[in-house]
Parts: structure tokens; C-alpha cells; sequence
């Protein structure tokens, strides 16, 4: 089974990554992009094949390693393939 | 407009940063997972408001800096929330 976890930060939380990149493309000269936000996604293979047994040991991971729940949101999405 | 960027490694480059998360999850006690590869995601706002105008930004700007073109591939989804 395959599925894809996208870490984010949470609203309102200051994101000095994503202002730099915002920078990097003015000076680009890229205009007309008035924010950016960076976050991480995760392309995991579980050898589980039953949907719930594996949101359940997803969601565990997330919580003990992928996102740091004081500033990020995370979401699960189980694939067929990707 | 809102729009998500997401920029993975392609197939068959090897991921330092996903064996050592595989490790690390392994280590916390999570059996069944078999691989984990990791990308970056950026959700952006622009003020731009036709969509082909907006894919060809986006494009540029994922050629210029949010992708490594040699080892990564990028995807660009038009949203209207996220």
C-alpha cells in the first residue's frame, strides 16, 4: 500500500523558509506571487494492506516523528499509486 | 489565487533523507513500513487571477528555484482553498 503524508505549518505560524523563497523569486524577477509557504510530503510504502490498520501506524508516525504538532498540521492520504 | 507545488525526487535517485526517517521509524517501534521518500510542498498565493497565466508563473518559478531539475519533478495544482 501506498500513501503520501503532507506536513504544513499551522495558520499564523511565521514561516522564515517560505519569506526567503518569496524573496529569491522577486529577485528572480518573478512578480505576482504575494506569499509563499514551504512544507514536507512523504511518499511511504507500508507492507499493510488493510486501509484502517494503516492510517492508524501513518498517523502514529506523524505524531512521533513526521510533524511537530506544536506548529504543523499533517494529512494522510492513502494512494493506489502516485 | 492559491496553488500547491509539489516537488519530489525522481524515481530511482537514491534519498539519504527518507532511509534515515525509515530507520528513525523503525527504531520508535513502527514495523510495516517499508520506504519513505520526502519531497517539499509550497502553497502559494497569487495575486494573478487567469489560470494559464498563473501554470506558466508557477512553471517558471519552479525552473528557477523550487526544483532541481536534474534529480527532482514537480507538480502544480491550481486550488481554490487548501
Amino acid at each position: 500500500m501506498k500513501a503520501r503524508v503532507t506536513v504544513t505549518l499551522r495558520k499564523g505560524i511565521l514561516d522564515p523558509q517560505g519569506k526567503a523563497i518569496e524573496g529569491a523569486l522577486k529577485t528572480q524577477g518573478l512578480t505576482g506571487i504575494e506569499s509563499v509557504r514551504q512544507g514536507k510530503v512523504f511518499d511511504i510504502e507500508l507492507s499493510e494492506t488493510l486501509v484502517g490498520t494503516a492510517e492508524t501506524l501513518l498517523e502514529e508516525a506523524c505524531r512521533k516523528l513526521l510533524a511537530n504538532q506544536v506548529v504543523e498540521d499533517f494529512r494522510i492520504e492513502i494512494l493506489t499509486e502516485y
